[in-house]
């Protein structure tokens, strides 16, 4: 098959690692000239430029920009392709990507590989990098069978986790395991460092092991990326930290009450319904 | 010195073997006969016996069973002790512990190594537990300097890293980084399973990864210890979930009223914040 890729950082780099070592044609753009040189050295491309026309030959193309220049990106893209061509695109937001790009192309698949490192970057792709990871595909009532199956295909073939979704489903899933936590990790670290006393901020930074450490790590993480799904998934994110709210208030209401049935009854629900979570589909 | 250790699980066997290598008199006691048979037999106590009496001639003597039961411990063998024999202890609340023996014997330093592991019993005992974690003493304006001395010098042979402070600062300090982190880490799954979208809770199973992974673990975790800490700190873990939920309310309205900015520095101020809580000082 004929394959491009827009945009060569981690994603779109590791899609081209692997699509092209699995024998297709793969062509990939990225804006700076430097970048579509060292896929090129690297044979991990058939051919790349910052010149968006070398897709024009492409069956199926990737928009694998970040989340916030993948509408720009395509409109740069469109009048390069055939209406034939599949595209889809690898952001992690998907309900206004599919609300801006499906009603001008009909031969468009959201997509979300939820993968990735804490690297960036074309020198940070890596093969089989979405090997045994989850990818999400959302078509709509719209979308037709022969685009979804060919991107299937596709996800397939990179021995991910093909799951397939509404957008909206995509979103308020995310929100929930990803988007929600980031920002119930940074209240944590955001009320610790509020803490008046000095002496016991001081003490609390010395004495925090595994559980402090885990409990914040997201939220002490790239603030880029807390913002982009602050900004991109604001409805449903709120409607998760809504639930959450009303949630911890349950949690401080038994401590306060000291009502113990129900906060037993609380941590046994949720050592029982953690496994359900961290489980992952074998390969 | 001669050493008593009350209690062969995973605290008490742990300072056995370490005490017992550095080449002290350790007298140990478990209530059940078995353990103590199996301490004698794995070598890692000069004695041991389900009677308090063998700890006589114990110069100090750790306290290690289960929080719930360091009191009515003490009380036990109290009678057992001369005056001079100077008193610790290990649970991971000081304020109770402190308040209910400290008046009834004068030569007693509440203590609290912070080190495990998931296991626990004499099974799971292991060398070098405490060796590079932080071990907190919490002397009162009544404790024998001399107490306290010997107490320390005892801990700083085992290289763990030793604070002092008040009891109120200890469980102050463990609500933030230890009792809290589990609250809203429980709270973050309640929320999750209350979805009442049944496909979005699946996908949500399916997709969630090491981000949710991380910020779940401690909340859950074992509930008899989140039940531990609420019970027993009740009041300093009150006092910072009510500081979090100021925190997260704000958080909540950056995303509301989208104020970018102000997310912003929040975010950018967490990742600041926490590698402040994540390093160790050098053993």
């Amino acid at each position: 098959m004929k394959i491009g890729i827009v945009g060569l950082g981690l994603i779109g780099g590791s899609l081209a690692i692997d699509l092209h070592a699995l024998g297709h044609t793969v062509l990939a753009s990225s804006r700076r000239a430097s970048t579509c040189q060292q896929a090129i050295a690297q044979g991990i491309v058939t051919d790349a430029s910052p010149d968006l026309s070398l897709l024009t030959a492409a069956e199926v193309v990737f928009l694998c920009t970040p989340l916030g220049a993948i509408e720009a990106t395509f409109n740069q893209l469109a009048p390069h392709l055939s209406p034939d061509t599949i595209v889809t695109d690898v952001g992690s937001v998907k309900q206004p990507i599919v609300a801006a790009i499906a009603p001008r192309w009909v031969n468009f698949v959201g997509g979300h590989p939820m993968a990735g490192t804490a690297e960036s970057g074309l020198d940070a792709a890596q093969p089989q990098l979405f090997a045994g990871n989850p990818y999400v595909l959302t078509p709509i009532a719209t979308t037709p069978p022969q685009a979804l199956s060919t991107v299937s295909e596709v996800v397939r073939s990179l021995q991910s986790q093909l799951y397939q979704c509404p957008p909206a489903d995509h979103d308020r899933a995310v929100a929930w395991i990803s988007h929600l936590p980031v920002m119930l990790s940074a209240s944590l670290l955001t009320a610790c460092i509020a803490e008046p006393d000095q002496s016991v901020l001081e003490l609390a930074k010395k004495l925090a092991s595994s559980g402090f450490r885990d409990t914040s790590r997201v939220g002490g993480g790239n603030p880029e990326l807390g913002m982009m799904m602050a900004q991109s998934n604001q409805l449903e994110l709120l409607r998760c930290l809504e639930l959450y709210r009303q949630s911890l208030e349950q949690t401080i209401h038994s401590i306060q009450q000291q009502n113990w049935p129900a906060l037993e009854a609380q941590l046994n629900q949720t050592q029982h319904a953690r496994p359900e979570f961290i489980k992952r589909p074998p390969a």
